[in-house]
């Protein structure tokens, strides 16, 4: 039997459930698993149902829109596993964790292919059979490698696209191609570092933690809707390059977490934060 | 305006959401949260709903009642805070936590008496101007002892009774008298230690984590559905007094976080399991 | 028979541990527990040891000198338990966790007096029979205010203070008087937020960790030595006040586990550094 | 300069520290990192030292014995990194994670091969270029098939074999080959599931945690000396599918955690508990 995740977010009013749930009762789906949440601060409705049955998508997301409030946002996917393509740069660890996730199907997701502004990563994607796509920025323009970039894409219908330590900053205009479908990792730490090399500034201001941050990539560098985040402990016999590596296990094992969220269709967005159903 | 917790457990069926919000949306309740789940080993539809809004409580009952299958449990409570009996033996640290936060109002619920089979934390109680009730069980058959506890718990209407490190063994017959209503802590390890001084134990087997289980009591000792566990790391250089202090760190949050869920009406009991809605 | 804690610190060379136990091995000293740690960074070499033995300090001292090298900091303390003044204004989660402690005599250290600028903590700070020092800050400059504190801490031979969850800034004069002595506790975020109520703050990014950091006071605001850090999670479903609440339990647990280290006298101050000994 | 590492094992006495030191500053060694621990149970000292300079290690080694007392175990090893033989059945997660970093050089270790008793992880294995032997157990006697083990491994100088979800239990004859080179990791629960699919056993308990052990092998069955262990969070929500995902992610990292501490000579035996230096 075909199963179905029904999304729902408008604003609140009384009796949403009831009008929702009779929508799908008539139309006999079995609702497998439900979840709704009212955020308080700005009476927003939030509902996300597992169904099964036969389903036409177009005619149920009608008879939605005729229950709910103006302005309803109304999305139906199917059980098909989501499709990627990978940014890195020349970092692996992020990159073999989705790999090898991939390889055993247990991402939740397809790679359709590697995009990487370096080259050196090339022969690992490749023992795993993805396309690997080298897109050089040195001496251009951001647009214009941006530009590139998309031609690289073009006859990929990725869904999501996640930046596995890309280390280049993604323009507003690319951004705004994939509204909320880019995710992104970066290392975070108590209290916060800007500037190059955060793990010396961790190490030197003798941080006991260090942190992963898996996000939506709005226009704000590194501050779109958190997905998850996570820490791991450190103390003061770590060296700056120990601090690395456990950022390294922390960043890798938080984004595969939020990967699999964004793959379940658990994650609305709200402002600048996410709700995730369980 | 009126906020009130609706529970209700029953065999899954098609529909169940709809016919239930239908009774509450008639009702001109508001539903301010709401969350279902289905065990799939079972087959048995849980929901919690915070309602709004004036409300007979016998009235919905019987109309959710008769919506629902046979067999269906139903519950209401109110925002009343839940009123608690606390059991202690001679460890102060999970009574100190309940005792601290009751006294700044953010425990949940109200601490009518603390009773013991020792005297020594009476003076520690009184402090909070809470009764204490010194219960010795020396040369008593432990029936004799129930009885005579089961009398100084008669004058407090109890919601549950929360064992905050009582080092005796409840016979079923008490148990009986509060199913689901009793609440216990008890240290945990991997792997396990029976017996004597766990600590000890730990400690020559080399553990490096410590854990803290919450559960509801059962006819089982230490065996009830758990409904919150908590770790925190050791390592070679915590002696076994180390780990019983690390130990009393873990129980205590952990006792407290459980008893959260448990006095917001948060918790399911499903056959040995738990089902807790956030 | 006695036991002492010797701490050396000192720029890094050759031989320095076979000189240094050598002086205590002629005094007839048993080395329980023993630690060293060379800074990479600084050259700087640091050593804790935990002797048992009959001890002239100011010899041993003199002696340990004359086989250091210039500008080593020896420091020999002995079992007694430390001193300490506790500073609260009007949150009462870090205080209750230390008084409880205190009581059952497993903090590690004496409370002698609890000062505050509110008067909203005494009943609770006197059913625990410590003296409450009310020194209100309205209508005062800083100075004055503080000039009135140092007087009631005078007859205090307070070895650390604590500041647990005082809500007023410390001026460098008043720091400069417990140069690395004074512990504050404060909430933390990934990413950090400055400004009135960070938990509402917080609440609106959408976090999904909350932290806790205990560190040494500097003359810069909360920028001091980190001793401990922690962290909680928390999801969408907590509003803002659910995670002030989550926030309290781990700022008290952090503070009370930084503590630990420093009445333990296993704390280095290297630069903005801790070095930390297990 | 080389740098080695000197691992000393022997009963505690008055002057240890000092003599060890002592043969080290003669023989003009620099002390990198040191650190020493008295397991008070068994009055038995461990030191190990992080030393930089030429260094004769039998030499080294015979005047160490001689300050010594009788019976002390001195081990000096070089920086090499370890070698060591993988063994497999049919999971990936561990597998996969060892032959990523081993890939990018972060693994601190050699991978001579991979033996499974299946064949199916063997295409995986070769994309990494990495000998595969497969040595099918369907038909022999245990003995007969360690036997083929046996000769499978003797062209490879292996300092380790790890247990990267082997499910095969060794024999003692099998595990006396390798004293305290065996590193297992093993799911663990609170409480302890045995039998047949632990996951299902966990889930139908309710397990609000999962955790993963890493050991040396002994005779007894995931019973010998721990390395690490962590856990991470599962609730109601995770069927056993889902518990047994996240036990798959807390295993590759326990282990990993585990070896590094391994591989960097960090780890004492004594009796059924390990001693590990940061």
């Amino acid at each position: 039997m075909d199963r179905h995740v029904v999304l729902i977010k408008c604003p609140d009013q009384k009796g949403l459930i009831h009008k929702i749930t009779g929508v799908l009762f008539q139309r006999a789906f079995n609702i497998v698993r439900n979840a709704e949440f009212v955020d308080p601060e700005t009476g927003t409705f939030f509902m996300r149902s597992e169904v099964e049955g036969e389903l036409n998508s177009g005619a149920v997301t009608a008879e939605l829109h005729s229950v709910l409030p103006h302005g309803a946002e109304v999305r139906i996917v199917g059980a098909a596993p989501k499709s990627i393509v990978v940014f890195v740069t020349r970092e692996y660890h992020c990159l073999g964790e989705l790999l090898t996730r991939h390889e055993f199907q247990t991402l939740g997701a397809r790679i359709l292919a590697v995009v990487s502004n370096h080259d050196s990563l090339g022969p690992f994607v490749e023992k795993f059979r993805i396309p690997f796509h080298y897109v050089p920025h040195e001496g251009l323009e951001r647009e214009e490698h941006e530009r590139r970039i998309l031609g690289v894409l073009e006859p990929y219908p990725a869904d999501y696209i996640v930046l596995a330590k890309y280390m280049r900053i993604l323009t507003p205009a690319f951004v705004a191609n994939f509204r909320h479908r880019i995710v992104n990792i970066h290392h975070s730490f108590l209290p916060a570092f800007a500037g190059a090399n955060p793990y010396k500034q961790a190490y030197q201001r003798g941080v006991k933690i260090i942190g992963a941050t898996a996000h939506f990539v709005t226009d704000e560098l590194d501050e779109g809707p958190i997905i998850a985040q996570s820490v791991i402990p450190v103390d003061h016999t770590h060296g700056w390059r120990e601090m690395a590596q456990a950022g390294r296990d922390v960043e890798k094992i938080t984004l595969a977490r939020a990967l699999r969220f964004v793959f379940e269709d658990r994650v609305f967005v709200s402002g600048n934060r996410t709700i995730i159903f369980d």
